[in-house]
């Protein structure tokens, strides 16, 4: 038995902070707080601005926990920069042991399970999880800076600028972390820089399909399946593979970064991308709708390219991984 | 409480690879495999060296372990590369689910923790932990490309050319994980690119004095207090921190940046350093004094300095992290 059995600690609070295209998309009034003028929430580089919103969304997430960051046993978080400077910078006055994860854009969901797995194995009572993105941190990072003007790819997808937070423990919350299926290394082949949904896509398919085979559920059995930031091209792929396969994601199975924007409006070719995409859709959006009692069992996969342009420049492609949770209402099971 | 009892899950096995400078050192004769010839493993790239130490020192924890990587519920591994390519590549090929860290050169004691609590939470039977460093790949991204021959500090390290894994699980072994207290961000300021040690020495002692504190022991209880990689430079500053406390770690306590390399004959300055400095002392030096009863308890120490080239161009400080287990014979306790 692969699936891992988290028994349920709930996600005690979330909370989540945004830039200013984010707070403009389908779902900008959901977050708590996003940037008020320009992405560098006032501070002199965009690397201290992701640092800023890890701070803050940490910081929503505990206020609205009734928890002090003393009583965290840990942090579970991660970025997209190198050496994750967003998260270690941002986490830097907090007094609480820190875990820190590269799991790239699938860090919300590698430190929920882990949040999770400390907490019902009894090694805390309460843990957090956080990640972060920048577009402009990331851009330049990873392909230019955003000064030069470059064209973008239709394939591309647009690095969202948010960080989420979510204090997970023992206790009532608003959903509960059911099971877990860590993801293993896929590498698709996929060489371009500009095409993440693609290498990320047959990772997700792997997990999803190992995660339905073992547990013996269809798709229609949970509200929603969501994946982290496959984008357009890469939600194709992922419907495409399961078809091929005799199973249908076609009904109620999305992407977060198909959801952050409006595509037609907004600019962003294939969608969003980034550790901050599928952690602001959880804590702003998908928990909202535990909330109102819309959806009551999801599955969320965070799906991370490991992109490296040094590892493309040598001639390498690009792996990709996702790993499976399962987030209930209580009443659910 | 904070130390946690992580309810003595065995190493069930190690394996080690390192490369030539470690194989010439003075516990040279530990390790599994050495490379043959320059550092390259007869591959393009330092990079791909890198990963491909990381896959031969897992398949030799898997074979002394006498499990197939189907039987580990969870590989926990990273490295110094900007998104941890070594580990993502050299472990593309393992079918086990991969949870990716970065803790800089704690990820070693840092994925030891998180495999114990996996495999103590009842999550998995078995579980691995694996890091690596280069000290072409390291040098290259954090400083300046080898081949420039740059004057170096004397406060400046080596990087390990190395890689260790360890298959931790249910059942006997040579040494078993008792206790862990995971680090905090600590920042005291450091902005010298050329001294780690300096770095990371605070956190250590933070992390280190916590320990004593909590747990009421004082530093003769244990047969060795060890941190991963302060070399002299941090080694001193420790020493010195504790002093002041009235704490004596004159007695055991070392480093293993310093018991890898001969400092007055391999041209080392302050000693070894890297992801790899901890994990291939641990795996080959270290479980072999457990092996032959000569340490029944000690302390290991992975420090980190979450250093970030780009940080310090920004005129940012080098923040540290200490991460600490307990090791012990079964029958010391």
């Amino acid at each position: 038995m692969e699936i891992l059995d988290l028994k349920m600690p709930a996600i005690l609070s979330a909370g989540s902070v945004v830039g200013k295209k984010e707070s403009e998309g389908p779902i900008g009034a959901c977050f708590d707080e996003a940037v008020n003028g320009d992405d560098r929430f006032g501070l002199d580089t965009f690397e201290k601005a992701e640092g800023e919103m890890v701070r803050r969304a940490m910081n929503h997430a505990l206020r609205k926990s009734g928890k002090t960051e003393g009583k965290l046993g840990a942090i579970f978080a991660g970025d997209l920069n190198n050496q994750c400077i967003g998260t270690a910078y941002g986490l830097s006055g907090f007094d609480t042991p820190y875990f820190g994860l590269y799991g790239a854009c699938s860090t919300c969901v590698e430190g929920l399970i882990l949040a999770a797995m400390g907490v019902s194995g009894g090694f805390f009572d309460a843990a957090a999880c956080a990640a972060s993105s920048h577009n402009c941190t990331a851009e330049r990072q990873f392909r230019t800076p955003i000064e030069y003007g470059g064209q973008r790819s239709p394939t591309a997808q647009w690095t969202v600028t948010g960080a989420g937070a979510f204090v997970v423990g023992t206790g009532r919350g608003c959903a509960y972390l059911t099971q877990a299926l860590p993801g293993r290394v896929v590498d698709a082949g996929i060489t371009d820089l500009t095409n993440m949904g693609a290498a990320m896509a047959p990772a997700a398919y792997d997990t999803l399909s190992r995660y339905l085979g073992e547990s013996g559920h269809a798709p229609s059995d949970f509200d929603m399946i969501l994946t982290g930031d496959l984008g357009q091209e890469g939600h194709s792929i992922l419907v495409e593979l399961a078809a091929k396969d005799g199973i249908d994601l076609t009904r109620n199975c999305s992407d977060c970064g198909l959801l952050i924007y409006d595509r037609d409006h907004q600019d962003v070719h294939a969608g969003g991308s980034g550790c901050g995409c599928s952690a602001v859709v959880l804590a702003g959006y998908l928990l909202s709708l535990f909330e109102k009692n819309i959806v009551q069992d999801i599955l969320l996969l965070g799906t991370g390219a490991l992109m490296s342009p040094l590892a493309v420049f040598q001639g390498r492609s690009i792996p990709g991984i996702a790993h499976l949770i399962r987030i209930t209402k209580e009443t659910a099971l």
